[in-house]
């Protein structure tokens, strides 16, 4: 029995080692990853009681996929066993002016085209107070779509509370569509987590002065971006990361929220980027952990900004940071020096 | 201008090193091959004037995919570009009493999708001798046995000769619907290649008293499917390998022709198996590549075998073997020894 | 509630890659291992609920052995943290003529220092059916020993199976003091595995005219040594492996048991050894799973011999096989042919 | 029929990974490079129909470097085959205050041996428009020169357009050969690319204040000595790159071209280094490219620089990236965001 | 006969490949270090004859730890064999905000178990001129620390040279007890080493205003703390290393020495990190080489801070480095460009 | 002052890992051999105190050279620095009836460019009671052969015993040249190795009815081979290595000496070959330890078969076994069990 729940979908990541591309190697990583995915195992790596739900076919590759999860301690006991084939993408870290490089090869896969009767979601949710989702899960298909509504209505019948990472992806959907999907699922959540761009792709609120591909972000916009969503939804937070990318190779962090009545700003830091994917899933994670465990606003934000600071120095989608990690980076000891 | 043309898919292999299992390991080797890709760098590793065509996507993978043909020397000109995925395989080698494995993720992919207007046959084909394809490609959609059926009409129209590799794949269509399409094929067709079984699965046409479970192969028996399928068809020539597998291991490995007057055998090799994927391709190269050269059918036969022997040897579904290699021990030299 | 319990030492398995030995190298394998972490493992792959109860220090190396039980599914919540070490075996592989070599690192860790305190083995056996250990497990420590001797009683006490594989370890005690303890613990054990050597080394009951460093075994000679040992501790099953080592890279394997009435002599397969080590730990798990599942004799015979002979064909001490490739090679089906 | 021609040494490299030290390492990772062997790859890939012009032994080596091209799409067809081994340099990478190294083992290699009459260059340039080369092919060999010589006259005499990069190689020649050969092969070229040093080492063309070893550059000395070039052998266009090397780890890059009329000054990127061996090469590459379609000047150079910025952050000497990936760096996009 | 001895610890030195953590991985790089060992490798990359001292176990870990170091050309003849295991430190590299994590798996080393029966300095020290080890070796355990207190004495009776790197290590004695044990043995010492905190962590002497873990040092403080420590043991020389660390990934890195009469201060290197462990060891063995050649203090003080700048660029505990690198830099040629 | 003395050429060796070709992979192993560098490193892993002279160029990969001699132990004292590169050998590990594939590229080495007054034997022999080299070395280059001879005749000069390897390279010199080099240095020599064809191919004398091309030995005829060597050159003893060569993967090997008096034959081993490069130097090496230790003829025999087939289970050209280990097979143990 879960404490907290997450929903969506996990794929194979295919990377080649370090800084080589494509097209130029023959050995390829193979780990797994996805927005949901990530913040369960960043949980479970904090303690907590985390199950991840899904669909995986019943093969080797499904098999991997769960393997992946439960050898970091995320029950693994509700996902659903069907459906041909596991999602991949490719992904080729970026390095100085190259940026990262991502390829989908998502469509067709078991959660992609998974039914609404494959999920008991009254008997998933038994005993569970939390539940996550992102934006990326309804974008699948309208089926999943619906899918996740079912688990809203659920979730909130079975009196827990829900957070949603907005994660818009524009390979999956377009802007239209997503607002018309996500503005009915957001009047079930209490929690929005969202990067500088996601809320006017998803939602259309904007703040101003931000063009994020020339790196320079008005943190100050950003406080009424939040309200404004914060109001539309009637929510009891909106987090807000603020990344400010220098180059592939390093970018500023940071962060902000807004609980309906003050806006708190997280410190900021300069990070020397080791793998950069999975950063908003490890900042939710946190804010999920700080909220859970009832930590006031800003040291909430703070864990969550911590959090997915140490992520990026991580290989991979999962963070692998325990909570003694978080919080003493958190509690301000950045100096990266050995102890011995 | 190629000379022989070779047509099918072409699929991401991805595949543990050495004897790791799939749920065992986070690095996976990422190569490519196919059976009709694989005949083609036979061939360009042989020194011939050959071309593959199929339908790739314009992204990293599908350029990864292009660019292992034309690093071994193939054409890659000819390949349509678009669709949106790259067929994958994931292919986990076995050892001793362990068969290998191979779970198959090509549905979806741009060749099993491509259209029959994607392929102008009559312009591939200028100044081409030779059309070459498998079993595999009809059974990947119907469409794309249309167009099967179009390339080879218009082979015979340019008075081409036309091999074809039954390649039975049980995991892409059943025997009934096999039967159907390759009986309309055939009729395009001069020589055929089989295995063991594929004259039993995909034409009904059975050799008494085999049953490749056991590993037990009366090879007498296969003289008389070798003169049923030659004389169904109007062949030039029949030839059908023969596997006896000891292990996952060792295999012993032989093959007969059938030109429509007299059964030819070939000498048997034990091979100490390095990857046996692909030796059947290997030897339909082979085949090819003697009956390009005028040899005669024993020479012919014997040049195939050795060749797909040879190919067992090799990591990969690609056969790295010279010209020089397959003729030196097709010539009985098998003794392994370093020259120095 | 796990079903069935194993008991012991999980180590640290530092092994080169390949078949370089362990001065040539600056890589080094880092997998885990034990004989009856082992047979967790085995049983977990079968989809056996099944909880390895063991001793680990509370650092990363104590959470990577943990880690690597619960990816395989094995139940981890029972393992008691603490201690300062994990313990390590180098491992390198033989080939040929030239024998593996593994080299100990195990003394002071966690679990050879561990304390009869530390388990609570009413609790730990809670909804449990079958108990099992090795002979490793008393040789870590007289407390350790101590401690096999309460969980046997409490077993008992909780109306459970008991298997003990003798695994007689000259590194870690004397065949004097090995005697003494297991003849107390065998007290309380209802199946006895043993591998050709274990019951002299162990119990001094011999088989006529075996030198097993010749390599040639008296198979008819291990009958009656098999219904000594089952006489001498009322047993309800005495089963014991029979390896000829023709060399490091080939082996000759088959068993036996005795039920008490009557032996029966499973087929011999001879192994191209891809990794040699856990053979006898997946004969175990093959033998409880036989026996938990009311297999008859003959089948949990061949359950557990086809079991160990594909571990041999795997790399590292997991037995990383399913319930299907296990059925399917004791069925009969030794080709090693792929299906695709 | 390539439009560009390219001719020079392609050697085998051999580095360890990462930045470990040659007297370190096991494993080296074999790859192929050369100054125009690179610069065919870089317009290969952004689909230009190039030749690579050398010489390269009849071995599995020389195919190895003749696959390494072709692979990348470089029409390796007018490769003369023959001579006795493949020049090989090793390559140490450096970091921070460590400078990388290279140990040069390309003496007597067939390129170096080439003679006169193995290249008709009459034949090679047929139907091509521009020949590039660079100051390290004349220093291979006086008959290399003379090669060259032959090569330069062929071109002009077939109204091509010649390029040259002076590369001046200490380890292979002293500067007063160098002046007095490419001050007679100078007198064919119309592009002339160098780097800092290039102009003072090969040309004894100074500008003032620059010692580059002390990382300090004065950019506006550098359009003096441009002009004085373009004076000197009635050039089109001169271009200059201008590296400040604030550390192994980190560097300055920008670039000017004088086209006989106007400096042109291109944007300075901040450079965090993957692997910068190849970076001039992609300049000259990226120079051609701009040169053949008609590029301003200003977009030529910035095309350029781009190009050869990205390249540093690619592992090996070829320059993997492709046009849209250049031109959206050359537009102003450097903040190396995902797109997904 | 060497010149230099020194005496300590060599470990097996685990550590995930770039920067995995020590749960993500299945392979483990295993090279050798610890202090004094990497004192003696710097030594013979320099050209000097040195020996290392040591205890060692007679299997094939203790032997590969021999050659870690004759590899390198130490003397290894002095090395006692015997004892049970080689002690073991884990090795996680940081990145960023995240700090290197060092797990010692040391304990019951045959090291920390050796018995002042086990060294005949007498012997050991025929013909040296210097003696050096660090304040690790007397912390393994109250017999290791007087067989320390015995080589000082034996190398006073024969007119050596002795110093001493304070090295407090926090996992393996108390601040008490490395006070009350240090300040005898440096009643032996001529030249005592030290980071930030070792004089205050070890000796109680502490400098103003300097808290490590806020990366703020104050380098005037030293000077007052070199002063006391130099005349409370009448040394010939007080070295004290001074790290900022900006970041795991980058640090600033000085030093500073007090010669009895005036302090000297060296220039200041901004280091982007590739494994500073080792770091202060390699300052240690650029000192000893100054000293030993009769630099004056400021060309000695600069030679070892360029030593040991270089050392945090190269893999592993050992400097690989030679003296003209080492030289290069000191003379002030830090741009890192590559000469070819 | 080494008591034995090997002199010859040691190589960089670039293989492939595992069974791919050259033409497969971007990934070299790079180690060190060469057949006397080979004979050293076996001696000193059996103790014994050993020299290599050789000559090697002053960079990295010179040096990296030594150090693989000095990690195991070797004496590299007597090496001579100087020349302008490493010779290297490219090589292809074969498998079943695919060969291995030897590429030198060696020419223009440091060693083979040496001259005669690099090597002072006088000096180099002092002490020293046995020299060795092979039939490689003269055949370098004429030079290098009088360098041979006069280290022929400063061993007898020194009362030294002389052993030699045939060795013949077909890829070095003619048959007549070695014959007309080798029958001049064999005056000075005591005992002499040989494999099947070297007597005949280098001295004219042959086995009658042996074509090892076939891979069948006639054992009885190379007793009056062995007679007629003896008798042509008055030796102390004549040592013939007799493989049979099943495939790349199965050899059978086995040896014979004859010693004025009495012929004996060893008994023959079945390999499984992990690497088969270096198994007659072992051989060479292991006769060498047998008749300095005073071992009967039929001892050395056995003692020099099993070390060279634990040879061909060793990766790369150095044999990395022990003493214990050859005794413990050439005693008959040969079953490949693990010692735990």
């Amino acid at each position: 029995m879960a404490k907290i729940i997450t929903f969506g979908e996990v794929m194979l990541r295919l990377a080649p080692h370090g800084y080589y591309r494509l097209i130029q190697t023959d050995d390829l990583e193979a780990t797994y990853g996805g927005a949901e995915a990530n913040v369960a195992v960043s949980l479970a790596n904090y303690g907590e009681d985390v199950a991840f739900v899904t669909k995986l076919p019943e093969n080797l590759i499904g098999q991997a996929a769960v393997n992946s999860l439960r050898r970091y301690g995320v029950d693994t006991g509700k996902i659903v066993r069907g459906g041909e084939r596991v999602g991949i993408y490719y992904m080729e870290k970026g390095a100085s002016q190259r940026g990262s490089l991502v390829i989908y090869d998502r469509k067709y896969s078991a959660m992609q085209q998974a039914q609404s009767g494959d999920f008991d979601w009254k008997k998933i949710f038994r005993g569970a107070k939390w539940f996550h989702f992102t934006g990326i899960t309804p974008a699948l298909s309208p089926e999943v779509a619906k899918i996740c509504l079912e688990a809203c209505k659920a979730a909130k019948a079975n009196k827990m509370m829900v957070s949603c990472d907005l994660n818009y992806r524009g390979k999956l959907w377009t802007k239209d569509a997503a607002k018309a999907t996500m503005t009915k699922l957001l009047k079930y959540v209490d929690v929005v987590i969202a990067n500088e761009d996601d809320c006017a792709d998803v939602l259309g609120i904007k703040a101003a002065n931000s063009d994020t591909t020339k790196g320079a972000l008005d943190e100050k916009g950003y406080e009424s971006v939040a309200k404004q969503v914060q109001k539309a939804f009637k929510l009891k937070m909106v987090a807000i990361t603020l990344r400010t990318s220098i180059s592939a190779s390093d970018n500023k962090w940071a962060a902000m929220v807004y609980d309906g009545k003050q806006c708190y700003h997280s410190k900021e830091y300069l990070i020397h980027i080791t793998d950069r994917v999975g950063g908003g899933d490890s900042f939710g994670a946190g804010l999920i952990y700080g909220l859970v465990h009832k930590f006031d606003a800003q040291k909430t934000l703070e864990f969550a900004v911590a959090a997915s600071c140490l992520k990026q120095t991580i290989e991979g989608d999962y963070n692998q940071v325990s909570l003694d990690e978080v919080l003493k980076l958190a509690g301000g000891n950045a100096s990266g020096r050995i102890s011995r």
